[in-house]
Order: structure tokens, then C-alpha cells, then sequence
């Protein structure tokens, strides 16, 4: 017998590409397309490069004290981790410990289940409906936790706050992770509930609305005995999670309040503009209150498409998976990006349509 | 029942005192005193923070590069985390998944215990000697997995590599992890054995040797299907570990070959004297081929000397633990401030020495 017996084995989750030539339209990860706050790259200026030698606050303490500030919690109410893909798998290998499986959506974000496979969790995928929403009376039943993306993704729908409370009031008896990535693009975030629920995890990113993908910050706020228990996991697996630049730019970061909602209302605005531009072009689309498009066209393969436009050096998001097979996920740009893009389709759409002619 | 009984109770790692205070003497944390390579900083000075937007590479490839350039090794045969302590826990979870117990001595680093119950592995600890050695014979036998920290700590005591190889030899049924936090200060690196026995992998840091503790990045070195499965498993966790900046400053950290050449060689010439003067003094020392010393003192309790110190502004490393009670660990600091630690010790034990009389 070998070691390879003992080995973990598993299908990990696949990021989207992340090509380095700049010339590149990247609509594919879901980045922000303006550089972060000005006040980040003071903060990395400003780093004396000599504290690198000592390790950071294990605490991440300036990071949590400026995140609860913004949003009026105390500072026991938060955790930080290494993005909120660290922040979600901890709050799988803390929260999800019963015999009973972990429900969420079919459609939704995919590493719920390589999570779920990799701690061994039990789950069960809840079908969307026929339009790609969630319909929270299917979460009505015994279950050993419930994680909703909300807006959903890829399909960027969103569920009224009161579905989500709903369904957290309705499971005492689990935890509820309502992973909110794509909450500043317009949603209503489940952060009041916190305090009158104290099986609510509301976790959120610097990845999306806050620009900073690169610098790897995420967090969950809920009630601080939650972010105790959590902080435990994260203090058995590792201490010192947050960089001292990372702690130093988050901070900075989250205080640039008027940068940040220019920047989410901008991306707004281009959402709009861009999912009009592709309704005329023919295609159907979900309703999405988050910085990507959902979207498929009746007349042509979505894989048809994806390719098209990676050849023209247009990247978006394409997956080989029932129900969204015909589905593009297309990154919010900037107005320059998304006028090239239509104008790609365009040009694409001309020549099936000559091409069936 | 209430959604408290899902959630995973762990007894989590307490990491050493990280005080803001700048002017007091830091000997408890086994930082390097001297600050990281000029070219870190200038690695950091040269970032596009507003490349931040962006993702980094989820293979954090740059990075990965300069450390097999460093080692001879090919890319395939790294793997990089947050730290050592998140390659560590990967190599946990990724490759201690058999029923029989995993070994590590009784008196290590403390996190091994802590991820073994983390992930509900099975575990057993293997008593060091009486001069705190690992004795390899102790190890003859079936198990799920083997860790040595080499040199090991608190204990500092360096493992002959004739004796690692001996241990991953007589083990091809399970994987065997040489953390090698500490070799660069004196010890022989088990890094040539990885091409003759795929079932070891060495684990280094660049917390220590490597003067960046605050900015997490630790790695691991093995056969190239050992780090292909530990991938899986980071790619099953959080597909973006290393920051932008980690990974820029660690690729040029690692390539300052001389300054890293010069820290060593002044910790060890500088933890040399410290043992004599320790010795003077009336403390006992094991054999330390790390940046720290572990010390007794036959007249003194520890905690006494560890309390003494603290209010002195100097602060050094004290477990209240069987076998180890009545030990300190004092990390390698300046000659100054390993003076100032002498002079310390030096009017404590006069004051004692005057309070018998």
C-alpha cells in the first residue's frame, strides 16, 4: 500500500482565465474596471517596507476596526480572510458540521460544492426555476445549513431582502451564509438582519465594488458569537491571514466612501446602457443587479459566441454545464470596453446571418 | 436544536504576542531583526497599484519560478501559500487522510496538534528524549503520516538529514513533512531527497531566514504529483492565495541571494556569542541550529525570569507545558539587542542571588 491511499482527492474549482496581455478586453472574472481608490496606492506608497520583517497583526485589527466602522457594527461582529473564497470555506469547515446536507441553489456560485466535497459536507442543489430564480419555499425543510449568493451568480438576479429573511427565521436550526459579492451593484443587503439573527452570516468582498481582486480581502459580519466561533477555525488553521499591506490598503480602501459608490454607480449606468445595446442585438437576459450580464441568444450557440470573441481578444465567461450552456457571463467594462464588444457581436451576428443566407 | 450544534469546537493555536510598541525588544516571535532585502522594497515602490483591479495569478507563477530557480527545481515541483502555516495546513488536509495516526514529537510546533484536531485526523506524539532529541528508531512503525520540524522547535535541535532520509525511507506508505522553517541558520536541507523518495515533502518559509514575516508566503517543495494533489486541494479552497504584491516581492526577495547569505550568517555569528553569554550566566542550552535559543536556568523558574523581562519592555517566549516549563525561547535578535537582553538577565539574577543571601 501507498501514501496515495491517505490523499485527499478532489475536482477543484476552476478560476476564470487570467491572461496577461494587457491589450486584452477582460469581461471574464468579474473585476472592476477602474483601479482602486487613490488612497490604496497611498497606503502601499506610505508602507514603511522595513515592517515586512515583522509579522502582521493576527488580528488584522486597523482592516476590522475600518470595516465595522463602515457599516456600524462593532468590531467582534467581523472577520476578515485572504478574499472571500478564504472567508466562505471557512465558514463552510466552521458552520457546516451536522449529518444533515447543506442546501443551495443548481445555478449558482460553483465552488458551494467543491467546498461541500472537499470538507466532506453533505448537500443538496436546489433547481432555480424556469427564469433562474431562487424560490425560497423550496428551502422549507430540515437541512444542515443554506448558502444563497444574492445577487445570484452567474445569473445576477436578486432576492428581496424579505425572501432572505424568510428563510433564515425559517432555520433556527442551521447557519445561513448569504454571500453578498455583488451587493453594492444595486441589491439591498441582509447586513440589518445580523442582529436579530444569530444564525446569519453576511460575507462580502474587496474583489468586486471596492476594486482591489488583486490584494486578496474579504469578510463576513454577523453576531459576534458566529465571528468567535469562526475565528477559532481560522486561528487553528492560520494565524496571521492578512498581510501587512493588505491590512494597510484594505483600511484605506473602505474609507474612499465617495470613490466607491462613483465607481458602483458608473458600473450601474455602463449595465444598463450595455444590457440595452444587447437586447437590440437580439439577445434575452436575466435581470442583473451585479457588475456582470447574463445573457443568450436564441439564434446562436453561446460557445459560438465565447469563442468568436476570444479570438478578437474579447474574454467573457462560458460554462459547459446543464441549464447554462447557452449562457454568456459578461463582465460589466467600461462604456470603451462594452462599445467594442457590441460592436463585435454585431460584426459576429452579420455574418451568421449572411452566412445562412 | 439550535444551529450551535453544527459547528466544528476547536481549541485553536495561540500565537506569540505581536505588541505595537516599536521601542520595545521583540525576542518572542522568531522574526529576523534585520528588515527584508532592499529589493523588496523596491519591488513594492515599482507596483502599478492600479493593477490591484485585477486578480493576480492564481498560480502566483512569478513567484513559483524564483523559488525553483533558487533550488534547481522545475515549477512543477513548488507550491506556494500564505505563510507556512497555510502550506502546512494544506499538506494536512491534502495528505493525511488514512485512518492510522499521523506522528510529530511530543514537544514541536504547536500547530501540528491543532490541525490534526482542526481536521479530525488522527494523531499520535512521540516523546523526545531526555535531551529533547528525536530518536528515529520511535518512529518504526505504521502511521498515516510523519511531520518533523528540522530544525525542530522550541527546541531548536538540528536532525542529521542521514536521519531524515532514514525516517521518509523506512515510510513509503505515507507521506512525510520536513518543515523546515529554520534550516538556512546553520542545518542541512532534506530539499535533494525530493528526487529519490516521492512521499517527502520540505516545507520552508519566508518568515524567518527570509526577513518577510509580514507579508505571508511559505512554500513547499516535493515530487511533482505530491504538489499536483496539494494544488487541487488549494484550488478546492481559494483559487487566489497569493496577493500582487506577495508575489512581486517575494520573486525579488528570493533572488537577493547575498543580502539573505549576509542576514544568516549574522544571526548565527550573533546567536553564537548569545549562547556563551547565556552560558556565563548560568542558563542551560540545548544545541540550536535555529535563529532562537532554548534556555534553563538551574536557580530560577522561567516564568519568573519571562515575567521579569516583560516588564523590562523585552519580550521573549514562555509555554506553560509539560516537560518545557521551565524553559525560554529567545529569538536570535541584534548584538545590541542581545546586550541589552544580557544586561537584563544579568541585574535579575543579581537581585536573586541578593535576596537569598
Amino acid at each position: 500500500m501507498g501514501f496515495e491511499e491517505n490523499i485527499r482527492r478532489v475536482v477543484p474549482y476552476v478560476p476564470g482565465e487570467q491572461p496577461k496581455d494587457k491589450n486584452l478586453i477582460k469581461l471574464n472574472t468579474n473585476e472592476n474596471p477602474y483601479p482602486p481608490s487613490p488612497r490604496t496606492a497611498e497606503a502601499i506608497r506610505q508602507f514603511d517596507p522595513g515592517l515586512n520583517r515583522l509579522y502582521p497583526d493576527p488580528a488584522a485589527g486597523k482592516l476590522i476596526r475600518a470595516i465595522a466602522g463602515r457599516y456600524g457594527l462593532e468590531d467582534s461582529e467581523v472577520f476578515a480572510g485572504v478574499g472571500s473564497d478564504d472567508v466562505l470555506a471557512m465558514c463552510f469547515l466552521t458552520f457546516f458540521n451536522g449529518g444533515k446536507p447543506v442546501l443551495f441553489p443548481d445555478i449558482t456560485y460553483s465552488f458551494y460544492d467543491v467546498w461541500a466535497e472537499l470538507f466532506r459536507i453533505p448537500y443538496e442543489q436546489v433547481p432555480l426555476d424556469e427564469h433562474f430564480r431562487i424560490r425560497p419555499e423550496d428551502y422549507d425543510r430540515a437541512c444542515g445549513g443554506i448558502v444563497i449568493a444574492n445577487p445570484n451568480a452567474p445569473t445576477g438576479e436578486l432576492l428581496p431582502v424579505e425572501e432572505i429573511e424568510r428563510i433564515v427565521g425559517a432555520h433556527p436550526e442551521c447557519v445561513v451564509i448569504v454571500d453578498e459579492a455583488y451587493i453594492d451593484f444595486g441589491g439591498e443587503s441582509a447586513l440589518p438582519l445580523i442582529r436579530k439573527y444569530k444564525n446569519l452570516i453576511v460575507v462580502q468582498t474587496f474583489s468586486k465594488s471596492r476594486n482591489l481582486a488583486g490584494m486578496r480581502i474579504g469578510y463576513a459580519m454577523a453576531d459576534a458569537s458566529l465571528i468567535r466561533w469562526l475565528n477559532d477555525v481560522k486561528y487553528s488553521f492560520n494565524s496571521y491571514t492578512m498581510s501587512r499591506l493588505a491590512i494597510e490598503a484594505g483600511a484605506a480602501c473602505i474609507r474612499d466612501e465617495a470613490y466607491f459608490a462613483e465607481c458602483c454607480r458608473r458600473i450601474m449606468e455602463t449595465r444598463e446602457k450595455s444590457a440595452d445595446m444587447l437586447r437590440a442585438l437580439g439577445f434575452r437576459l436575466t435581470d442583473s443587479a451585479s457588475n456582470f450580464l447574463f445573457a443568450t441568444h436564441p439564434d446562436v450557440q453561446a460557445k459560438d459566441i465565447f469563442d468568436y470573441l476570444r479570438g478578437r481578444g474579447i474574454y467573457v465567461r462560458w460554462w459547459d454545464k446543464p441549464r447554462i450552456r447557452n449562457y454568456l457571463r459578461i463582465t460589466v467594462g467600461t462604456d470603451r470596453e462594452m462599445e467594442v464588444l457590441g460592436e463585435a457581436l454585431a460584426e459576429f451576428l452579420r455574418r451568421i446571418a449572411t452566412a445562412l443566407r
